[in-house]
């Protein structure tokens, strides 16, 4: 009978995820069409209502859950992820229209929460980006070091790229992804400073090095730990089949030992 | 008697196949020279003629292939794809000669269905792209989100870039590729308002991370795929020695136990 | 009592570590905040106090490690690479401002040595170059060849790229990042000479091969060294089971012998 | 005696190869000098003496080689290679200067087949070749279906990037090292065809994926056979201990056989 309610229970859930996924759809395409001028203002009213309408429906699913799992709710990340979502929509809603207008692109991310194959690709990306947390702050040591120097040396000659510290920073970003590095910002220095390539394919050097060993680090990680889990199962198996045979060997001799015992006796 | 039939059968289907590929390569030479203007006027009467040649020798292979299999002709992937290029082609020929032109070179794709490396390749190139599907999503997210915001925001200040939601669409596309999106699109954004970097830049960021997670379940999912195999072939040959030892110790026990049994009678 | 006196040694190094990165953050935040006039112009007289004030604590800091360690200091890698840092920041205080707040930034580099998982990542870094040497030797072949090739044929037609063998060196290198090869060097040579794009994308092919080869160096290096280690941890745990079994077989039957023996005497 | 010898000619052959290698390190400097003309026009008559000396050493070498390895020197590739270079080399020299010069660079390859290390690199780096030969083609056919296509729509529109079908390979080439390809190439098509992004997105998307594939090809080969190998002996060792004591049981077992069997007598 319990199973039978929690088949029941199971099935009502579904649902509710489908109707509410129904509804993040329907918020999604509202926010497209909006960015149209002349949707917005032909139906910018029904885009408020319908709007004002997910909003809530949205605002409901959470309190349904907050009722039913209580204090369970906020040990989920996802919950918190889904309340955040939901209180800076609804705090926004009192904003300028400007404002409120961007912060509701952000309920678009409840895809990710909605979605259980979503979910877990979600939860896989954060936990690669945790590998590769060292080798991010090494490059951080090595943009912040160009960047001092970058500012010292070319504050003067060319003030656009290297004018500050943060100028210099979003230079040396833009470098370390070859975009026009050298066409648009090394040539023009090294003609006034003919060594200027000294520092620049240094950086390009380390910092490409250091990128290529995060992607490595998140592979490496990747591989070890599928193959590690599929190793196990695998040689646990094979090994099983071992392990049971010597335990038919073992008895076969404890019988043997039984039968001479006996009849010595 | 039937083998030898066979045989034949065999010899005579790779003697079909390479009538047909050679008909493939005329085609596709033709659809090359065709392009220049020169060959094109002088010989595009010629051009014409083996074109529709080629096109009839075609057709025939599938009416023959269908004749022969039945409906097993649709079960087969490379069948279909054999047929709805033929139909496309044939359909284009009582179109207007610019289509027309254009239509005839997709009949180049025959040569993946006629080479049997190639059918491979696309194969195991197709089964990849699946598992690439979840991070693909998350990218279509990511940009829909990031689409949406900058129409918004830069709509006014820079409409040829984020004019309308698929203007910005193709250039956070753009961006994702690296090319220019500095030099030619952020910068200029930068001077109106100068922390449109938080944006772009964490754009880029995420868009990377997942693009590099492609590449990364793509190079997880080969290895996994081969190495298990091969692992599992390996392993089975070293355990299968040492279960066959175990069942000469059993039976050597099992005799022994016979020898003590029949002593004591 | 020499455990206790220990444990307070481990706890007075960690204390010191900490004191000592407590001013390598405050010598990069200065060196940071020097960048701009505004402070430098101001604050200049403190930052100098402070600055000074960290080279005496980082001096102070490897006159006590050396009156420790004594000969054992110049053993160890990290030890040296601090010296030699401090070495040049006395050095360049005596020398002009400009050349002396240059050099102040490689202070910065300190983090890599104090901050224990700093060092394990640089470490592992340096090893991984290792593997690419012989890759990298082979590039900078290449390099040279198409380097002599470019600045024979195009020196002429292109002085700004192609001028002299450096100028080349430095043109290849921007080409191999593909930043602007086609739009800014290649197509206006192919104006002059149509056949350039036989060098160019020649080149573009096996620098871009040999990259790729440097980089699949280090993923294949890192994988199977960590797969190495952990496979052979779970072999052995998994036969170490088998061999104890195996151990209790013999034992049996080591003691069914004694009672046969026994018996029969 | 006879090893006595092996080892003075081994002793020997380490000599010849090292006194080679340092001609090739001289012919290389020499070639990179000439390119200044500073020093090509003061010095350029030295420069040609120790250029014809470099030739007629090689030329030497590869005599001494033939008249003692006979018909077993052209079964080795590097022996191939060296003959091959040198052959054009003392073909160029009664060519005009400006071709002789050029081709004297193709010495420098030597480099290659004196340094054992760099053979080995170049035949692992040949090798993976030829596991993503298949690709390549997939690639070719790729790149020209799309070199027709653009040809017959954009040559009018465009015709310095797509005027004839070679153009139109280059250009696409271009765009698939993302370089300008938005910014330079599918922008300015845009404004006249709005529908061009479908044909240049689905060539960059179909492109980068065989081009990753190629990369994935490369490292997936690379793992599988190294790790491979070094499974095989763990393994090994492993097993080989467990069939020993697998063997102990047995010779236990049947010496067991042997005292009950006796005693029963």
């Amino acid at each position: 009978m319990i199973t039978h309610t929690k088949l029941i229970q199971s099935r009502k859930i579904k649902l509710f995820n489908k109707i509410i996924l129904f509804f993040i759809v329907i918020n999604a395409i509202i926010v497209g069409l909006d960015t149209y001028p002349l949707f917005s203002q032909k139906m910018g009213h029904y885009f408020s209502l319908i709007n004002n309408f997910c909003l809530i429906i949205f605002s409901l699913e959470i309190i349904v859950k907050i009722y039913y799992l209580r204090r369970k709710f906020f040990k989920n990340c996802w919950n918190i992820f889904d309340f955040g979502i939901i209180f800076i929509s609804i705090i926004a809603e009192f904003g300028p229209l400007s404002v409120f207008r961007i912060i509701r692109t952000i309920r678009i991310l409840r895809f990710l929460s909605v979605i259980p194959k979503m979910r877990i690709i979600t939860q896989v990306l954060f936990k690669s980006l945790h590998s590769m947390q060292g080798v991010a702050i090494l490059l951080l040591i090595v943009l912040y070091i160009y960047a001092v120097l970058t500012t010292h040396l070319y504050s003067d000659i060319y003030p656009e790229y290297f004018g500050s510290l943060t100028e210099s920073f979003y230079t040396l970003f833009q470098i370390m992804t070859f975009d026009g590095w050298s066409s648009g910002i090394v040539r023009p220095i090294l003609k006034i400073d003919p060594f200027a390539w000294i520092i620049f394919i240094s950086f390009l050097l380390i910092a490409s090095y250091i990128v290529l060993n995060i992607a490595i680090g998140i592979i490496v990680d990747c591989i070890t730990e599928i193959k590690e889990y599929e190793l196990h199962l695998k040689i646990q198996a094979k090994e099983d089949k071992l392990l049971e045979k010597m335990g038919n060997l073992e008895n076969q001799i404890r019988e043997l030992k039984d039968i001479i015992e006996k009849k010595h006796h």
